[in-house]
């Protein structure tokens, strides 16, 4: 950030009075707009097919050509679900019935919250999207496991066969801290 | 939004090529930047010390005088969990003992998603924070339903002394809708 969003003039970068943080604010003393930066929520879903789980060849980088579940940046006015079922579409027109949020993940390095929603695919009718270069259902011993995208989406995967075992399918919410495959 | 906060140049309001939503975009060829805006996350507690619940009084806008619960705009490279101790600390100098998320709620209309937190009063050594007029703990029946700033507010604590009667406190995700005291 280089110009106030606001009234074009120069940025600083300072902790303004009554606050402790740096923020980007307006030079112009007409204007002196603060320019809060926030963490942004990524909402997806783990959709199921009679125990299989689809998945997503990332048509897009970062992460381009390694599996992911379908998931995006939630946009204003929609809610966490409603943007989870928008980016299943988007990424594999994949019609679901949303079972309920299951997995939730606060990733602060790079200021991001993850959110997963449990879904079932009502059929069999999914494609590819413009964002992905396949789309495929997995049995849980096929899961190419070396070629996930994202940490968040191995961890939803372990978490669903673990409570599959006994169909009892818990909410979980975690940090996830940087590691090799961030 | 007026001006590229990337390049200073005036800011055209158009939906970009392959995307499907209007976006600001930098209106120089050169620059071309997208300024993508997203729903922002309000995180918080509900701290309780031997049943009672600690509200806060606003001393700020919006909902100035009004009772709330601590809490706040997450903030980058920030858990939802330190955030909501950070906003319990800044409010209300409270020392708390976090127990688990509790209740999160999706407020399309103004772009926010709500975290709070369950947590244990560690002592009663709370004090009226700079954004708090008072802070006080209030017993169940005291609770007052009137002068509270927010229906996130108002759920979480309807919940809450639900859960009470058999000491099950079950995580809740919801979406709230515009009200008359939003």
């Amino acid at each position: 950030m280089k110009f106030c969003s606001m009234c074009g003039s120069s940025i600083d970068r300072l902790i303004p009075a009554g606050d402790n943080r740096e923020r980007y604010v307006c030079s112009a003393s007409e204007c002196g707009e603060i320019h809060y930066q926030n963490p942004r929520i990524i909402t997806g879903c783990l959709p199921i097919y009679k125990g299989q789980i689809l998945l997503c060849k990332r048509a897009i980088e970062p992460r381009y050509g390694l599996w992911t579940l379908p998931a995006g940046f939630l946009e204003n006015q929609e809610t966490t679900q409603q943007g989870a079922e928008r980016e299943s579409i988007e990424e594999a027109n994949a019609n679901l019935d949303i079972k309920g949020l299951y997995t939730i993940f606060d990733i602060p390095h790079i200021n991001q919250v993850y959110f997963f929603y449990r879904a079932e695919l009502v059929d069999t009718g999914f494609s590819a999207g413009i964002e992905s270069l396949d789309v495929k259902l997995f049995n849980v011993e096929d899961i190419p496991w070396d070629e996930l995208a994202f940490p968040a989406i191995k961890k939803t995967l372990e978490y669903y066969i673990e409570d599959s075992k006994n169909q009892h399918f818990k909410f979980r919410s975690e940090l996830l801290e940087p590691s090799g495959i961030r």
